[in-house]
C-alpha cells in the first residue's frame, strides 16, 4: 500500500457523502487565491472556503510566476473571478536555498542546467510585493484593483496583511 | 466589504481555534497532490487531508506546465516527496475554448499576444495521460516511479484513476 492508496480510500469515503453535484463552474465568490504549496497551508480551512467557492492556485514559493498569470488570466475572463488573495507563509523552504546553489547542485547531478527560474527569495513580505506587482504588470490579467497579499504565520495559524 | 474581507474573518476564526503551530517543514505523507484550480475540487476534503500532509500544487487545468515542473523539483528534492497523484476534472473550463481563440480575443483587446500557451484541451482522460507523460520526461524531477493520474468526477465527487 502506497500513500497514494490510502488518499484513494478517503477519496471513496468522501465520494460516498458527497451532495454537492449541481454546482456551476464559475466560482461562486468571484475570487481566486493563489498560495504556496506548503502541506501546512490548509487554505479550505484557513480561508473557510467551501466546494464552488474560489478558484485555488498554487505553486513552490505561491510565486506569481508566468503560469500563475496565465491560470489568473483564465480565471478573470473565462470564469468570472474578480479579486485576487496572495498567500505566502513564514518558514517557507523558498527561504532554505538560493536559485544559484539549487541550480547548480541539479547540474551537478544531472549534466543539466534547469530553464527555470527557481524563485527562491530572502523575505516573504517582500516577495509578496513583488508578486502582487508582477501581477498589477501583467498586460492580460484584467482586473487588477482587488489584489490583496498577505503572510500566513504557520506558527500561529494568523493570516496578516502585506502592506504595498 | 469585498469578498476578501470576508474571507479574513474567517481566517481570524482559523487562527482562534489553531493547534498545529509545531508541524515540521517537509510533508508528512511524503506526497505532492497536482490538480486543476477549479472551485469544486476541494483537493483537502477529497483525499482527507490535513495540515502537513502532503504539497498541493494547482493552476489552470492541473495541466504539468515548467511551472509544476519547478514545483515538484523543490518538492521531491528539498522537501523529500515522493509520490505525485495529478487529478484533472470534469466539466472543466479548459475544455470550453481553444488556445488560438483566447490567445486570439486577448490580442483583439490589449494589442498583445499573450507568450505563453493557453494549454486548453480536449479530454481530461488524454491531458492527464500527457501530463503524466511530461513528469516523467522532466531530468530535474528525480522519484518518477509513483506517478498516478487521476479524472474528479464534480457531478459525482467520484475520483477515477486513468490507466496510462
Amino acid at each position: 500500500m502506497s500513500v497514494t492508496d490510502d488518499l484513494l480510500a478517503n477519496a471513496e469515503n468522501y465520494a460516498a457523502a458527497f451532495d454537492k453535484g449541481d454546482l456551476p463552474l464559475p466560482p461562486g465568490k468571484k475570487v481566486a487565491v493563489v498560495a504556496c504549496m506548503d502541506a501546512r497551508l490548509n487554505v479550505y480551512g484557513l480561508l473557510g472556503l467551501s466546494e464552488g467557492d474560489s478558484h485555488v492556485i498554487r505553486n513552490a514559493g505561491g510565486v506569481v510566476t508566468a503560469d500563475v498569470r496565465r491560470s489568473l488570466a483564465i480565471s478573470q475572463r473565462l470564469l468570472g473571478t474578480q479579486e485576487v488573495v496572495l498567500i505566502h507563509h513564514t518558514d517557507c523552504g523558498m527561504l532554505t536555498f538560493t536559485d544559484d546553489d539549487f541550480k547548480a547542485s541539479i547540474q551537478a547531478e544531472t549534466g543539466i542546467k534547469p530553464d527555470w527560474a527557481a524563485e527562491a527569495f530572502g523575505d516573504p513580505d517582500d516577495d509578496v510585493r513583488q508578486s502582487v506587482a508582477r501581477i498589477k504588470a501583467d498586460p492580460f490579467i484584467p482586473r487588477t484593483g482587488h489584489v490583496r497579499g498577505f503572510v500566513y504565520e504557520v506558527e500561529t495559524g494568523r493570516l496578516r496583511e502585506v502592506k504595498s
